[in-house]
């Protein structure tokens, strides 16, 4: 196989009837990368997912790789692997013969990674699918995921009912797998905290629009927590990106996304501190402080 | 009505054929205290939850109030309010005409403030149950919950689904809730770290047992990381409570539960800090470090 070549998202919409789920989409996702897509419940996460897999068609635009579209590319579609919400397995089918069909499907499905994973995760390989639980739903489909031989691995929600500490198994299992084999996944989950270490690069998707696509180092850089008395601070963010704010008592802190005025002297009296991932989300996706600036 | 009495869980146990599910849970429910069920998919908390409203009967023991056992007991169940994963409502029955029964069933249910918090949360109130997305559903049912009357309420997995925004706004409302109307929260989540600011006292359930019935406080104040080269950290940890390591490289970390020897010197090459309620779970229900003691 040839150097692998960029998946291209090339003004991508998307209509639902006449409600516009996604606004001229474009994204790029490299080889060998780890990214997170973030957006509020009902955003159009699995609506774009859905699309770059072509599980469903496109409004307008395209997705290419290679110059080649991805609709109904086979070559290309064995390539990408797509965990889902949806339930698209045979309801009493056992764990190990959807292994077995997954194997069969997607040449080169690493069967010893899945049984070791079904071991550290405890799921019985004899239970039928309609008698999993969501979180042991989720464990089976994720153990899948980590185990074909893809280049882009798509996961939405992949953490869904699992407890802490099959979370941080399934951290590490991912880490591990990119590890020994390099490969892109794209990962949409609402515990952004805990799947911010994982994470090379944010996009985030709201009111239909991509409004953040960087590092996550870069996106880290520019939120900032400004704490003080109302005044001081005021004077000081004035001009400033404000995101949000709280007060606490006679404090008022504000939250900011950008540059600080690296010129505008600080007053003894404000603090400023950087702020998590999963804080910055709430403040760039929350209704009442939109960040569309049209 | 009197002076309100403490739920006692008394002796009791729960099979499910001959599976034992609990064995001789013994706790006390305080009123106005906010409680944390933790523990494993599987480890039966919403069985507890269960037990304890009268939803499914126990094998052995009994939950009593004020002496008086909960079965069947009408005056006191109407006192109680479980929310769980559970979808008991008709299918195709609006979200207001859910609202509209519950205010039946549960007198003194605040339906002004189950309508600020629908328009927080953006919940149509015309949406058809089963129309609802698994988000809008949980959101449906956290709203019930706050807004009835009631003197304790169990939340099984408030916020499954739920995105970082919403989930804040919940934490936020529970809290502002509780605030304007003291009363007893009882909830089971997976997102112990989020939840570990609400938590006044932890109770973990593994392996039929309740192994942490203590204040949220005090069982932080026991947990430790211990850190420096391999032989200095195990020559300081030896004899203690060591619930799980990691190695990194030449260095090694303990994971302690309980006291430290406050007369054993700390070498200058080891280094202890306090770690977080959900790596502390982790810890303490790991099956290959189990903490049972038998």
């Amino acid at each position: 196989m040839a150097k692998l070549k960029p998946i291209k998202i090339n003004h991508v919409s998307k209509y639902f009837g006449k409600q516009q789920v996604l606004d001229d989409i474009e994204l790029t996702i490299e080889p060998e990368t780890i990214y997170g897509l973030l957006g509020r419940n009902g955003a159009g996460k699995s609506t774009l997912f859905n699309i770059i897999t072509d599980r469903i068609p496109l409004s307008d635009g395209e997705v290419t790789i290679a110059g080649q579209p991805v609709t109904d590319n086979d070559a290309v579609l064995n390539r990408i692997y797509l965990m889902s919400e949806a339930n698209l397995y045979p309801s009493r089918m056992r764990v190990k013969d959807i292994f077995q069909l997954t194997a069969q499907l997607y040449q080169g499905m690493d069967m010893a990674l899945a049984q070791t994973l079904a071991e550290q995760f405890e799921l019985n390989m004899s239970t039928r699918f309609n008698k999993l639980s969501t979180g042991s739903r989720s464990i089976m489909k994720l153990i899948i995921a980590l185990a074909v031989d893809v280049d882009y691995v798509f996961l939405d929600e992949p953490t869904l009912g699992l407890d802490a500490n099959h979370r941080r198994l399934f951290y590490d299992a991912l880490l591990d797998s990119y590890a020994k084999r390099p490969r892109s996944f794209i990962i949409s989950t609402h515990l952004i905290e805990e799947a911010s270490n994982l994470i090379e690069r944010v996009w985030v998707l709201q009111n239909q629009h991509i409004i953040i696509d960087e590092s996550t180092e870069s996106v880290l850089n520019k939120g900032f927590a400004v704490t003080g008395p109302t005044a001081d601070v005021e004077a000081y963010t004035a001009g400033l990106n404000i995101i949000g704010h709280e007060a606490l008592g006679n404090l008022m802190v504000h939250y900011i996304y950008g540059e600080l005025k690296g010129d505008r002297p600080i007053p003894d009296t404000v603090s400023i501190s950087h702020i998590d991932l999963q804080r910055l989300f709430i403040y760039l996706t929350n209704q009442e402080v939109s960040t569309d600036e049209n």
